[in-house]
């Protein structure tokens, strides 16, 4: 029997904001499994933001997507086919190759994942590199300690939004920026002490919401947010900077904060990281999240998107904020 | 016997660079001693970039100074009178009451320096607050290891000529950026392994230095210095933010480095410092470089001004790089 799989693949390199016409919907043959390799059904994959630097053609830490071939990301997927012992047919499993409806690969390359306790789609979001990325930004990179005040940009995203419940469950003070009056009503739910709409300007307030000040700034965003943020850290505070989503689309590279000598007057500590580095701390992380996670003392929301045929939609939408919480496909 | 002493006052806030009208010569009568006090005649008074951030009334880690009073600063002076116990006439003190002939005041202010091994103009510079700001910004801020790649501005400054020399006797490579062809020769006959001229353009020059890129960038300038360095910094590179000298005198805050970005990408450090608050470490500092700078092993070049009446032109001149070496002047 030959199996057909659908695969989303670059079209074109977008210059700025992708379109629908950066990609383009294909249809391929499944090859036959060799010996200890597996067929995954996949019904769950994630858009990120980190995706956007992929597609073009520039060197990162990640090789750049290439046109004509289908994206990856992360999927969750069942294992229908599996000529590899460590892989039952009905496994559920994570894996990097999403963005198709069918994934083929060595049985290593396809992580089993228990869905007994939680949603398969967990793995892609609050249990996954988002959550990864939130605990280990605030815990590791930025040490954020009991008292502190925390200001989050993009806070209502999968990674801000358990950023700042983290924050608040450590003993903090969380603020959040957010883009739409509703995201920022469902910050205030989840445990931000405060929150705000950018639109309406970042720097006033964030004054207003921290008067003290804050301590610790999560980057998301950049641009102005980043400004900000510098304006109002405290002596000694410290900037993790996780993504800069404001710039993604940029054409020509925006200009960094005016307020930078700040770094020199208050000791500031501006540090890049990306939870892939963060491997040796995924023990600690999932014993404080997944418990958070099944008590209900951590909500993690869902935009979900139906269809394979619509993850490019959805991942533009996710550059211009459409989501809130983690954006998904179900495939 | 009543005492004059000559005095430089902050005639007028500078807005932009500094000129000869934003400081006046004034002369005050020497108030008598307290008991407990000392009288001290300077014979050595430093002028630092960081003098030129407290001649704004802007909110600092340090006081501005005031319009109409004397100016403060780094000195070294004899003791000519004393009411305390602990000082005697003739001792060598190091303190804060630069910028005249003669300072008064509570003994503890002043402290005794053994100027019999070392001549007393050092503890300004290489054994002083420039040293301490060299050594822990590249010690303790950067953590610099053995085999690294460092790229200092500002290169033949007090502060940056010590940190390249430090670098290359703890295994490291120098690399330094300044402003004319004698102090680039000078660096390179002091251990740098490679020196250039910034006017020339600051990014070729340091990649054909750096082929295979720096891990640690100590920032004394921003600007273009702090682009370049971020462009061709290593993964899990660092920059120690001591000072950014070249928007010292902006009346506008001067954009930030347009690359931030790779911030992320690289998972690069930024930390500003100030020797100030590294203190605990003062001990471990003078055991590496006091042997070092009395075996001769670093060289601690000084730019001479003769006559606290050229205080002022000795301060405008640093801060256009009129100095080889640490800036002093003599009174």
């Amino acid at each position: 029997m030959m199996t057909t799989s659908r695969q989303i693949q670059l079209a074109a390199r977008p210059v700025g904001q992708p379109t629908e016409a950066s990609f383009r919907l294909a249809t391929t043959e499944v090859p036959e499994l060799a010996e200890g390799e597996v067929l995954v059904r996949n019904l769950w994959m994630s858009v990120d933001p980190y995706m956007r630097g992929r597609m073009n053609d520039t060197p990162s830490y990640i090789p750049a997507f290439q046109v004509g071939a289908a994206l990856e990301g992360g999927a969750v997927g069942e294992v229908v086919l599996s000529r590899a012992t460590t892989h039952q047919v009905g496994d559920h499993v994570l894996h990097m190759q999403g963005w198709r409806d069918y994934a083929v690969g060595p049985a290593k390359s396809f992580r089993t994942v228990d869905v007994s306790q939680v949603a398969a789609s967990a793995y892609l979001g609050v249990l996954g590199m988002p959550g990864m990325t939130a605990w280990s930004g605030l815990v590791k990179v930025a040490a954020m300690q009991p008292g502190e005040t925390v200001f989050v940009s993009g806070a209502a995203g999968a990674v801000g939004s358990l950023v700042g419940q983290l924050a608040a469950l450590r003993g903090g003070r969380a603020l959040g920026s957010a883009g739409t009056p509703d995201k920022v009503a469902w910050l205030r739910e989840i445990g931000f002490a405060a929150a705000f709409d950018y639109h309406d300007g970042v720097l006033p307030q964030l004054r207003a919401a921290a008067p003290d000040g804050i301590d610790v700034y999560f980057e998301n965003v950049g641009g102005e947010h980043l400004e900000a943020a510098i304006e109002v850290l405290n002596l000694h505070g410290r900037i993790a900077v996780c993504g800069l989503i404001s710039s993604y689309n940029a054409t020509t590279p925006p200009a960094g904060p005016r307020n930078f000598r700040q770094v020199i007057s208050k000791r500031l500590r501006i540090e890049g990281f990306l939870a892939s580095d963060q491997a040796q701390h995924q023990a600690e992380f999932l014993a404080e999240v997944g418990p958070a996670l099944a008590s209900g003392s951590i909500q993690a929301r869902e935009t979900i998107v139906e269809g394979l045929e619509n993850a490019p939609s959805a991942f533009i939408g996710l550059l211009s904020g459409a989501n809130t919480g983690k954006m998904l496909v179900r495939i």
